[in-house]
């Protein structure tokens, strides 16, 4: 008689939420951001092994559904994310996630995880990672610009990854200022809650933008941009959503993760489509160069990439081995005879 | 102090592989195959609604991965589905599949289900409404060559919507054709065992081909197909597989799911680009001409589309309302202040 209780085959590991907190405590999460970086770090330096495209997006008049896939080769991942900056409104996040890894030769899975937690991770370690490289040597402070979800995790990875000592802290809401400062409050930062987005950027050395659903708005002009920082702009990833004035792309080198994906969805989809750009894996291997002046403005237009994604599940598959958080997932049909799928439905009758 | 459980929001009901085992019990696999092929029946019809684009494929050596999804503009939906033929050696399905629908307002997903079993039935479902509207009238007996995992659901498909009253099997492999008779005894079929294709086609008005491993084998060739059938063939689904005889292919009414689609991965890839076919759906809605004529050979070269599984998801999801045949799945982080996502993550430290 044929096994009626799914085999290990059968059984994807999942991380939920609480799994995800969970794991995320259990390491410390800065310590889980700086894991993370390192990953992203070791796959970019590998980037022409990935099989990589545009991610597949649906769009509404609401918003976006994605999916972002790749492969090394040997593992496949993709990831499932949504982006409705209306949904807030409704009380709902504006993006949440979901995504897989699964093995190449059989095509099975071999991680369910939840991601809405795990991207706003990988999104702070990736910025961090390329302001390491590409901030002026020795920043000490950060200004935050928009102080929405991502504003906690952008502060921590700089602190842990470039060693940033004070945030200058901006939003339009006062109240996003002010949940962001209660939330960094303990957490070894100089937190400086700012007026405007001016007074943000007094001394910050590093200049992150990070807001939600403006469509074309101009969160920086040219004029309040100074020689010499690394700006993060986080906040343009879509078409029709951009941050930072023209100008200021003119004047800056500008690094992204992969120019197709950047160039429909970033802010350079103001500019034309030849204008120069580096990819940042080609600074990681050294076949690029980074910042090349003290006076230089560098610019990572960040619009995340599906290889983060990637590198982020496999630290989560990494670190969940030999751990209970996870749940045993019955997703996968596993017969005994492979060829006899029918057979196995009418033994599940009995 | 904010809840820390997570909200209904947060929760997705997933349907694992024992639960789709049970709902298929409890509505009845005949049924339950009529049901989902009265849904492909009702989305093809308002199949100019559709969000269409061909599968994203990620290829290996040993197989692919793919991502296939789709959207009505209420609602989208996406499978994950893998083909890896040397799976079998290894006591691992060829395919495996899970699904997912969301709601394209908030892009919250409301809905993970298993699809191996359920693409099993889909895609049996799909051929039987087919072979309803184009084989010729009255069809009682079909030939089914190739007896794998699609075999007995093809031949309860085809009783229950077609009438089909005999299957005739064949397969290379007479454990196959054992297997799939043993699980058609007792299923209203008169069930016979064939010792070639020819003489499994022996007085079939349908010929269901359904193989899985070669590459440009030739299951039918042109002298084996007489006029006035309709072919049924399933198993030529991706470049470099395909089952029939050109020769056949030029004596046949061509009908499709997608024609995009199809070029690339069904039996027409054999022939030039611009060689001509009609979109099913355009014979249900009026706007194309099905069968014309008692010796006419039709010919369903079906390779699965998206839409398929959006509409067996969409079936499965109203089934299961009601009903305890899913788990509430931890998917989703929902903090009540949904820019406070941090703040979550740090409440739920204690």
């Amino acid at each position: 008689m044929p096994a009626l209780t799914p085999s290990d085959k059968a059984l994807v590991p999942f991380v939920s939420v609480d799994h995800m907190m969970k794991l995320i405590h259990h390491i410390g999460v800065e310590e889980m951001m700086a894991g993370i970086a390192d990953y992203i770090e070791a796959d970019f330096k590998r980037w022409e092994l990935f099989d990589k495209t545009p991610r597949v997006a649906s769009h509404s008049e609401k918003g976006v559904i994605e999916l972002m896939p790749t492969s090394d080769g040997d593992v496949y991942g993709f990831k499932y994310v949504n982006g409705h900056p209306s949904n807030t409104k409704a009380g709902l996040q504006t993006v949440t996630a979901f995504g897989l890894l699964a093995e190449v030769a059989s095509g099975y899975p071999v991680l369910l995880s939840e991601m809405t937690l795990l991207t706003a991770l990988r999104t702070a370690a990736m910025s961090a990672l390329v302001a390491r490289v590409l901030a002026p040597k020795n920043a000490r402070c950060m200004a935050m610009i928009g102080n929405g979800t991502q504003s906690e995790f952008q502060s921590l990875a700089m602190k842990r990854i470039v060693g940033i000592e004070e945030v200058r802290l901006y939003d339009i809401d006062p109240a996003a200022i002010r949940k962001c400062a209660a939330n960094l409050k303990g957490q070894g930062l100089r937190v400086t809650e700012c007026t405007s987005a001016e007074d943000a950027m007094e001394g910050a050395e590093i200049i992150t933008t990070c807001t939600a659903d403006k469509q074309y708005a101009t969160i920086l002009t040219d004029n309040m941009v100074g020689s010499g920082v690394h700006i993060n702009a986080i906040g343009g990833d879509c078409p029709g959503k951009t941050e930072l004035a023209p100008a200021i792309l003119h004047r800056s080198a500008i690094f992204v993760e992969y120019p197709e994906q950047t160039r429909i969805e970033g802010e350079i989809q103001q500019l034309a489509p030849d204008h120069p750009v580096t990819e940042f894996w080609q600074v990681l291997t050294g076949a690029a160069k980074g910042r090349t002046s003290d006076s230089q403005i560098t610019l990572f237009d960040s619009v995340g990439f599906a290889v983060e994604d990637f590198s982020a599940l496999r630290y989560v598959r990494d670190r969940i081995a030999g751990t209970d958080l996870f749940h045993p997932l019955d997703l996968l049909a596993d017969p005994d005879d492979p060829r006899d799928l029918f057979g196995m439905l009418q033994r599940a009758k009995g």
